[in-house]
C-alpha cells in the first residue's frame, strides 16, 4: 500500500506556478533532435519524420474517479497515466513520439507527490523515447487530475482504424483477459481474498502498472495488409468488440472457451468461487490489442509472438449482422449478447 | 448576464458516454482533407504539410478558477476557451489546424449547456478553419473544467520564440492593454460603475470573448527576419515581458506614457477614479502580442496594421541586463520593477 500523504493547506503557500514549471522542467530528460523547442515557450514545436501521418490522442484520469490515491503510489499514477496513452497509439500502429501534460493540483497535495508522480511520467517516457514537451498546470479545488495529449507518428496510409474489420476475418486478443478488474476489485475488496499472495499482488500490479502494447504492435505490423480492424481493450473485451462492429458495420462471434486468461486470474477465481466471465468480458483496463486479421495464414504471426514471448490467442471471428455480437460457450450454446457490454462514464444507475 | 442553469442530479441519468460523444461529433462541420480520420478512433489522424514543423501547446480552463458560469454563456467559455489557445499558436507565428477538446463533466450540468459550449466552439473553429479532431468525455464531482489541446504548423524555423529578443530591439504590443481585466471587475464588482453602458460592454467582451492574434501574426510575418522574440500577453504585460527577458536573458524599458489604453478603458477610469495602471501592466488576459523587433526600419510593419485598421504601438525598448524591468513615467523618472508582476495561480497568499 503506498504512503498516505497529509493533505494540509501550507504545502504551496510560497511556490509559485511558474517555480513549479522549472520544478517539472529540471526533472526532465534531453530532448531528442526532432523536437526542437520544449517547455517553456508559448507552444512546443517539432519536427515530424516527413511523409509520415500524425496520431494524437487524449485521456483525462481523475481522482476518485479514474483513481484512488490511498490504493496506487505517485510514481505507479505517473507511468499508467501516459501508459493508457500509449496504449491508444499502440492500436492506431503509431510510435508515439511527444506527450503534453496537464495536471489539475489541489492546494492541499504534498510537492514531494508531485515530484514522484513526475518520476513516475518520466520512467514510461523513459522507456519508449518519448519527449514531454509541454503542459498546463492549474489548481483545483479538490481533486487531482491529469489530461495527457500524445503525439505519434505512422507510415503514410499505414495505421489501424476500427472501421476495417470484414466478415470473416478472425479475431485475436494479445495477453490475457480480465487481471486488471479482478485487480481492481481485490483492491477495493473488505474482504480477504483466499490464495496466493503473489497471485494477488500479480492481478493488482496489472491494474495499477498497465503497459501499453507497443511491442506487440511491432510484431504484428509485419502483416499490416492482413490486419483488418484494431482497437485497445480499456473499456472491456465486449464494449470495444462492439465499437470495431458499429465502425466497420459487422458483427462478431466470440468463444467463451478460448478467452485467454492468466493462471493466478484463473487460480483466484476458483478459490473463491468467482466467476471469471464478467472479469474476462466486461472489465476495463487490460489495454490489450483486440484485432481482426484477413482469412489468410496467420502462422507467421503467431511464429513472431511465440519468438517474442507474448500471448497471441484467436478468440473468435467477424459475421456478417452489423452489431450482433454472439457469445458461444463452451457447450456451444450461442448466446446473442446485448447491452450494456463493459463500462460507460455516464451510465450510472441513480 | 447569461440564463443561470439549474444544476439537478438528474440530467445524465440515460445518456451514456457514447451517446454523448455521438451527439458531439453530429455538431462538428465536415472535416479539412488534411485530417484523413477524426473523432471515433483510438487516435486522430492528421497529415501535416510536407517540410513544416510542428507547434503544439495546451490550456486548462477551471470552472470558479478561470471562469464563472453565472458571469460567462455557454457559447462565450466555447469560444474562449479555444480562442486562448489559439492565441498560443498565433504567439509563435503559427497557423493553428488542430484541436483535442476533453471535459470534465459534473452529472448536474444539463445537456443543454453542453450543446451551447459545442456550438461557441464550433462557432470560433469555424472562424479559423480548425478541426476538432478529438478528445475526451469525463464525469466530474463538482466543477466543469475544459482541456484544449492544439496542434498548428510553421514554417520549417519559421517560428517565433521568446528566447530571441536582443539589446537595442523595439517592443511592440498590438491592440490594447487593461481592457479585459477592467471588464473582469466590472463584471464581479458590487458596486455601480459610472460610465456609459456601450463602454462597460465593450470592456466585458473584451474579457469574455477575446479573439486570438491570428491576423496580427499575418501581418507581422513579412518581416520575420526582424522580429525577435514574441509571446502571447495572458498573465499581463510585465508578467510576459518578464518571461521573454528572463528566457532571452536581457532587460527591458517601457515607457508608461506609450502604453496604448482604449477610449472606453481610460474614460471608465477616469469616472470612477480608479487607477490605469495596475490593469495595463498586471492585468491578464487581453491575448494581445508582445513582441521585439530588430532596430531597423518599421515602416512597412507599421504600414501594413494601419491598413488592415489594427493597433500597434512601439512600448519601450530591449536593456542589456537579465531581468531587469525598468518602467520610465510620463515625468522620464525611473523606476526598477519588481516581482510579483502579474497573476500566478499558486502564489495566493494565505
Amino acid at each position: 500500500m503506498p504512503k498516505k500523504y497529509k493533505r494540509t493547506k501550507t504545502r504551496f503557500q510560497s511556490f509559485g506556478e511558474f517555480d513549479l514549471i522549472a520544478r517539472i522542467q529540471s526533472k526532465l530528460p534531453k530532448h531528442a533532435k526532432s523536437t526542437i523547442l520544449s517547455i517553456g515557450d508559448d507552444a512546443a514545436v517539432l519536427k515530424p519524420d516527413s511523409g509520415s501521418y500524425l496520431l494524437t490522442s487524449t485521456d483525462t484520469l481523475v481522482e476518485n474517479t479514474h483513481f484512488n490515491l490511498s490504493t496506487i503510489s505517485p510514481e505507479q499514477l505517473g507511468r499508467k497515466s501516459l501508459a493508457v496513452n500509449l496504449s491508444d497509439i499502440a492500436a492506431m500502429g503509431g510510435h508515439p513520439k511527444w506527450v503534453l501534460v496537464s495536471i489539475g493540483i489541489p492546494k492541499t497535495l504534498p510537492l514531494k507527490f508531485l515530484d514522484r508522480f513526475y518520476n513516475g511520467l518520466q520512467q514510461m517516457s523513459a522507456r519508449y523515447n518519448i519527449d514531454i514537451v509541454g503542459g498546463d498546470t492549474v489548481s483545483s479545488k479538490k481533486h487531482f487530475y491529469i489530461t495527457i495529449s500524445v503525439l505519434g507518428e505512422a507510415l503514410k496510409k499505414k495505421y489501424f482504424s476500427r472501421g476495417n474489420a470484414k466478415p470473416g476475418d478472425k479475431i485475436f486478443v494479445t495477453g490475457t483477459l480480465g487481471d486488471s478488474a479482478l485487480g481492481l476489485k481485490i483492491l477495493l475488496s473488505k474482504k480477504i481474498w483466499k490464495g496466493s499472495p503473489d497471485d494477488k499482488r500479480f492481478l493488482i500490479q496489472k491494474h495499477l502498472d498497465p503497459i501499453p502494447c507497443l511491442e506487440e504492435v511491432r510484431l504484428i505490423k509485419p502483416d499490416f495488409k492482413k490486419v483488418g480492424a484494431m482497437i485497445d481493450i480499456s473499456d472491456g473485451l465486449l464494449q470495444d468488440l462492439s465499437h470495431i462492429c458499429r465502425t466497420s458495420k459487422v458483427g462478431a462471434m466470440i468463444r467463451k472457451d478460448q478467452l485467454p486468461n492468466s493462471q493466478p486470474f484463473e487460480s483466484l477465481c476458483l478459490i473463491n468461487k468467482n466467476s471469471p466471465w464478467d472479469f474476462m468480458l466486461k472489465g476495463g483496463e487490460d489495454y490489450e490489442l483486440l484485432f481482426t486479421f484477413r482469412p489468410e495464414n496467420d502462422k507467421n504471426l503467431k511464429y513472431r509472438f511465440k519468438k517474442a514471448g507474448k500471448s497471441l490467442t484467436q478468440i473468435g471471428v467477424v459475421t456478417e449482422k452489423p452489431g450482433k455480437l454472439v457469445l458461444l460457450d463452451p457447450e456451444s450454446k450461442a448466446e446473442t449478447l446485448s447491452k450494456p457490454f463493459g463500462f460507460d462514464h455516464f451510465a450510472i444507475k441513480i
